[in-house]
C-alpha cells in the first residue's frame, strides 16, 4: 500500500483490502458492485476535479450500494477490519473530499439515485443522494417548484455531494446555500448505525442540530442515504444584466452596497476581470466587446412577478450606470441569458487551456472588502509575476481565483512557489476577515493552510467531534484536518 | 443541596459553592456582581415562563460577568471545582433552559448588553449576548436593515437566548429562524476556551458547522460572549390580513397550499381557533365580531416595494375568499396592525387567567399536516375533558397549544394525567412526521418526552458531542437529554 512521494500518509495505519474483505463485499453489494483487481476502473475513483495530479490516490476497492442497510454493513465491517471508506457522488469536487487518500474502500453512491418523492403540499422533496442536481431541477420545475442550492457544476453534480461540501454557487446572496434546503437526512454513522435526522419540517428545536452538523461534513461524519429537500415557488420571472466597466474598482466598488442602497436582493451577482473574460471568450468565439472592459458584473433579478422583476433589474441597473458602467446588457430572454451565462461558467475551462498547472481557489471575504481583495490579487500576481485572474460571485464575497503557473518556471519551482503564493493569498483574504474557502470545502488539497484560518481551539473541537463519532477513525480519513 | 420532590436529580454528583469559592468568584467579576446568600434575589434566577413552579431551582450563586475572559475563568474554575454552571438571557424561555436544576451558578448575560457594531456596507450587527432583541431591532431600523429573528417575546428576550434556543416567532415562513442569521459567534466552551467561529461571511465551508451546532444546543455547548448577525434591508412595506372564518377546517385548509398556488410567500400565517380567538378579544375587551367566528387566519405580506405588497395581499386575501373566509380585514396602518397582532400576541396571557395551570407546547408538523393535528387536539381536548385552544404558526406547521388543567380536577389529578395527555399529544404529532418542539427548545420540560421523538442512535450522538465537548458535565447539566 505504500504510495512514492506520499510520506506523510502512514497508511500503515489501516489493513488492506483481501480477496477475503472483496468476498465479503460482494456478499453485501453483489458480485456486479465490486469493482476489484481493474486497474484502470478503479483509477476513475482517484480524482475529482482538481486538476493536479499529485492529489490523486487510487482505491483498493469500489462498491457501489443500494441503500442504508448495505452501507450500514459495510461501515461495520470497515471497522471490524480496520480499512478506510471513503464515500463518493459525482467526483466533481474540488478539494479532494472523494479521494481516497489512504486507499481502502471507495462508496459510490451511483446507483442510490432514485427521487422518491414530490411532495408539492409540503414543497419538499425527498431524495437519494446520487441524484443528480439538475434531473432534480427539471423534475420539480413540471411542479411549478424550484430547487433554490445551485452550484456551478449543476449539470453534472449529485446531491449527496452538495449536502456534503454545503455547496454553494451563484444564487447565494439571494437564496442562500445547499444547508439552508436540508430538513432531513438519514445518514449511516461511522459506526454503521443508521439515523434518521430531522423530516419535513420547517422549524425544528428538539435536541442538537446534527443535520447542519453533517452538511458540509464533507463526508468525514456520515454516509447522507436519504435527503429532505425544502422547495419553493418556481419563480416566474428572471433576467439577467450584463454590466460593462472600464476597471476593476469601478465594477467591484458598485457591489459592496447595491442591496443596502437598492433594498433588492439580486438572485446573484458575478464578477469578472478583464483576463477571466477575454479568456472565456476567446474560448467561446464570443463577440461581446471585450476588448474595453476592465470588468464585468452579471446581475440576476428573480421574481414571482414579471412587472417587478422589470422594475427590479431598471433599479438595479441604474444603480451600475451611476457606479460608472459604460454599458448594460439585458438578457431578458432564455438564448441571450445563456448566451452571459456561458462566458462565466466557462472561465475555469478557458484557463485549462492557458496553462494546465493551476491551482483553483474560492476565497471569501465580507462583502465590503471585496475592492480590497481584488487590489491585494492584482499585488500578489506582480509580485510573484504569475497569472491570477479573478471572478466569481461578488454578490457573497466568494471571489474564485486560480493561481495559473509562469510558462518560464520549471515543475519544481512551481512546486515548490504555489503554497507560498497561497499561503500570501491566505493570509490578506484572512487580514480582511475573510476564509479559505467559501464552497470548495478542505479535502485534503486545504488541510496544510487550516492553521491559518481556525485556531487550535477550533480545531480540537472538530478533532473531539470526529473522534466521537468515528472512534477508528474509518470515514473518510486525512481530510479538513489530522487527528 | 437536597431538593424535595426532586429524587431524580442526583445533585450530590457536584460540590457545593462554598464562602471560598463565592470569593473566587468576586475576584474574577468584582464583589458587586456576585449575589449570594440572598434569597429573594437568587429566587429570581429560579425560574424562565414555564408557569409550573416544580419546574424552578434556585442557584447557589448567581453572577454577572462582563465578557469572555471573566466567563473563561469561572469556567476553569467550575471545572475545577467541580460546580455546574447555567448561562441566563433574560428568562423568558419556555422550556427551562436557563433554569439551574443541579444549583451551583448561574451566568447572567446582562452585562454584557453592548451593540458593538452595526456595519451597514456588510449588512451585519456584532452584539453582546445580553442585547434585547428588540433594542437591536430599533438601533438597526434607523440604518434600513431589518434583523429577521423575530421571537414573540421580542420585547424582553435577550440575542443570546434567541441563539441558544434557536428562537423562530412568526415570521419564520419567509425567512427563516434565528439561525439562518447567526454568521460568526464568539463562544467560550464547558472547558472555558474562549472560541472564535464564523465572520461576516455569508458562505464559509472551511471545517465543521460548529455555529449551527451551538445555535439552538440550550447552552449545553458553549456560552456565547458576542454574536455576528445577518441583517437585510428594512421591508419598506407590509399588510396584515385578519381573515375570519366560520369553521377551523376552512381556515387551516387554506394554509398548507396558499403558498404553492400562488407562489407568495406571506411573512407570516398565524392561525387561531375561536376558544383562543374568544379568550383573548375577551382579555383585550376586543370588539372583533369573534362571536360567529370559528377561526381566524392573520397574515402579513411584506416587501421592497409598496405596489408589489398590494397586489400580494389582494392575491392572499382572495385565495382565503375562495377557501371560505367570510370577512377579511385589511390593517395597512401601523394602528390597525397593532390591535390586531394584540389579539394574537395576548392569546398565552388570556389563558393564564382562564387557569393558571397549564403546559405551554409548540408541537410543529409538516404544513400539508396541519388540519390533522387540529383534529387530532380537537379529539384529545375531548377524550381528556381538558381545554387545549390551538394557535400559532400555521405558516411553518408549528403550532402552539396550551394543555389547561380541567377545574374540576384536583392538583394531584393534574399532575397525574397531565403527562398522559402530553404523551398523546406527542404521540398524534411525531406519528403525522412532526416533532415535540419546533421553537421552545427541550430544556428538562420537555427532556423525559425526547425518547418518543428520537432515535435511541440520535441521542448517542448528542451525548457524544457533550461529553466531548464538556467531559465533567458542568454547563447546564441535565436539559435535553441525561448522560
Amino acid at each position: 500500500m505504500g504510495r512514492p512521494g506520499q510520506s506523510h500518509i502512514m497508511s500503515s495505519r489501516y489493513n488492506p483490502v483481501t480477496e477475503q474483505v472483496v468476498e465479503e463485499l460482494a456478499g453485501i453489494v453483489g458480485a456486479g458492485n465490486v469493482i476489484f483487481g481493474d486497474a484502470e476502473r478503479l483509477a476513475t475513483f482517484s480524482h475529482d476535479e482538481i486538476p493536479d495530479p499529485s492529489y490523486a490516490h487510487t482505491p483498493e476497492v469500489a462498491v457501489r450500494p443500494a441503500g442504508a442497510e448495505e452501507i450500514s454493513r459495510i461501515m461495520k465491517l470497515a471497522n471490524r477490519l480496520h480499512i478506510p471508506v471513503t464515500p463518493r457522488g459525482a467526483g466533481s469536487g474540488l478539494s479532494g473530499g472523494a479521494v481516497p487518500i489512504f486507499g481502502g474502500i471507495v462508496l459510490d453512491c451511483s446507483r442510490m439515485n432514485r427521487i422518491i418523492e414530490i411532495d408539492r403540499a409540503n414543497m419538499v422533496a425527498v431524495v437519494e443522494p446520487g441524484v443528480i442536481t439538475n434531473e432534480l431541477a427539471n423534475a420539480i420545475r413540471e411542479n411549478g417548484l424550484f430547487y433554490a442550492g445551485y452550484p456551478m457544476s449543476l449539470e453534472t453534480c449529485q446531491i449527496g455531494g452538495n449536502v456534503a461540501e454545503n455547496a454553494g454557487g451563484g444564487k447565494a446572496v439571494k437564496y442562500g446555500v445547499t444547508g439552508r434546503y436540508v430538513l432531513g437526512l438519514e445518514v449511516v454513522t461511522p459506526k454503521g448505525d443508521i439515523v434518521s435526522l430531522g423530516g419535513k419540517l420547517v422549524k425544528d428545536v428538539t435536541g442538537y442540530d446534527l443535520i447542519q452538523l453533517m452538511v458540509g461534513s464533507e463526508g468525514t461524519l456520515g454516509i447522507f442515504t436519504k435527503i429532505i429537500l425544502k422547495l419553493l415557488p418556481l419563480p416566474k420571472a428572471a433576467v439577467d444584466l450584463l454590466c460593462l466597466f472600464k476597471t476593476v474598482d469601478q465594477a467591484i466598488g458598485a457591489v459592496p452596497d447595491m442591496i443596502a442602497k437598492t433594498g433588492i436582493i439580486p438572485t446573484s451577482i458575478e464578477f469578472m476581470d478583464a483576463q477571466s473574460v477575454q479568456a472565456a471568450c476567446k474560448y467561446l468565439n464570443e463577440s461581446l466587446p471585450y476588448q474595453n472592459c476592465g470588468a464585468m458584473l452579471l446581475i440576476t433579478v428573480d421574481g414571482a412577478d414579471a412587472d417587478q422583476v422589470q422594475r427590479d433589474y431598471e433599479t438595479i441597473g441604474e444603480a451600475c450606470l451611476a457606479a460608472g458602467a459604460f454599458e448594460v446588457y439585458v438578457a431578458d430572454n432564455h438564448t441571450t441569458s445563456n448566451r452571459i451565462w456561458r462566458v462565466r461558467q466557462n472561465i475555469p475551462e478557458a484557463f485549462k487551456l492557458v496553462s494546465p498547472q493551476q491551482s483553483g481557489e474560492d476565497i471569501v471575504v465580507p462583502i465590503a472588502s471585496i475592492p480590497q481583495i481584488v487590489r491585494g490579487m492584482v499585488e500578489l500576481a506582480k509580485k510573484w509575476d504569475v497569472l491570477i485572474p479573478c471572478y466569481g460571485h461578488a454578490g457573497d464575497g466568494n471571489m474564485h481565483t486560480r493561481i495559473v503557473k509562469n510558462p518560464a518556471w520549471t515543475a519544481s519551482q512551481w512546486k515548490e512557489r504555489l503554497p507560498l503564493i497561497l499561503t500570501d493569498l491566505y493570509k490578506i483574504t484572512i487580514d480582511l476577515g475573510g476564509t479559505i474557502s467559501g464552497e470548495h470545502g478542505i479535502g485534503h488539497k486545504r488541510k496544510p493552510y487550516m492553521t491559518l484560518a481556525r485556531s487550535s481551539e477550533y480545531l480540537d473541537i472538530c478533532r473531539a467531534i470526529k473522534k466521537a463519532l468515528d472512534p477508528n477513525n474509518i470515514l473518510n480519513p486525512g481530510k479538513i484536518f489530522d487527528l
